[in-house]
């Protein structure tokens, strides 16, 4: 049950944007332009980044939503998004997007820690400076939006099959915030 | 220096607010939101709790130009800020304020230690909903900040009257984004 009353009928992110449309107004902004504008990150490979970041943080919300959005995406090569949950070192994926999933990783345990050798790894890989700007605003935005869901204990719907049409909405309709209630 | 090449003559999250303008616009509406909108909070309490975070966090940058907007809006109250960096459960602040801080302190480190007895005891101190939704969002908000800003390795000064012109800026005119740059 979430830690305050929330409008009903919205899971997760979606209720505490219903509660408060001038904030939720500004991190569905973000997280369209973020996971969906300009990049040369695909929205695959950006909702990749941000399942991966929510998994670590292990918000079941953002995780299985953000999954389910990066499977829609990934289409036939969906098997990707969970083997990346599992382990990204040995996922099927190129060196390039397991050497950003290791800043990604640095970034939601500590920030501090993303060194300059991490940092060239990336580069070496074929990373620009644009993929590890987004990388880093990537994880630290999902460290914000699974701490907002999980601190308020929002509801998280149990069975997967939920989170199915909730993925393909946000790859194809994107990021658009709930009406708010009156 | 900073990992990647950002415009220069900017610190901090200003410098990548003028990278990458788009995510720049919506972050720096959300701060505005949050810090200055439509609130039971003061922009000084939620500056407060932006530097309580921030500090938690050990990101230089948001600290130092956060405790400086605190500093300019609690006016001659100002060594409160300075108190609560110190040890909050000993600062001369409200126990409301208090339970609020905890709450806080328990979205940076992990939001799914919020429990139901640390939000009772912030209602029995007099938070309302809004104050206890604003507090998680104002803490997981600064985790993305100090991750963004510590991430990317961005320029922190180092001389502490710097932070003053901009914690006076932070408390009059809010949080514009910088002008792109061509």
């Amino acid at each position: 049950m979430p830690h305050i009353t929330l409008p009903e009928g919205f899971p997760g992110i979606r209720s505490l944007a219903a509660y408060r449309p001038d904030t939720g107004a500004a991190l569905y902004a973000l997280a369209e332009a973020l996971l969906r504008g300009d990049s040369s990150f695909t929205q695959a490979d950006a909702e990749l980044i941000a399942t991966f970041t929510s998994s670590l943080n292990e918000c079941v919300f953002c995780t299985s939503s953000h999954a389910a959005a990066a499977r829609y995406l990934f289409n036939t090569n969906k098997d990707v998004v969970d083997a990346v949950i599992a382990d990204y070192q040995t996922a099927p994926i190129s060196e390039k997007m397991k050497a950003l999933l290791t800043i990604a990783k640095c970034v939601q345990q500590d920030a501090r820690t993303v060194s300059e050798e991490i940092v060239a790894n990336a580069r070496l890989a074929g990373a620009t400076d644009r993929e590890i700007h987004d990388t880093v605003l990537i994880a630290a935005t999902f460290c914000m939006f699974n701490r907002y869901v999980d601190g308020l204990a929002t509801i998280t719907p149990t069975d997967p099959a939920v989170y199915e049409p909730m993925g393909e909405r946000m790859g194809t309709l994107g990021y658009v915030p709930p009406k708010p209630t009156v």
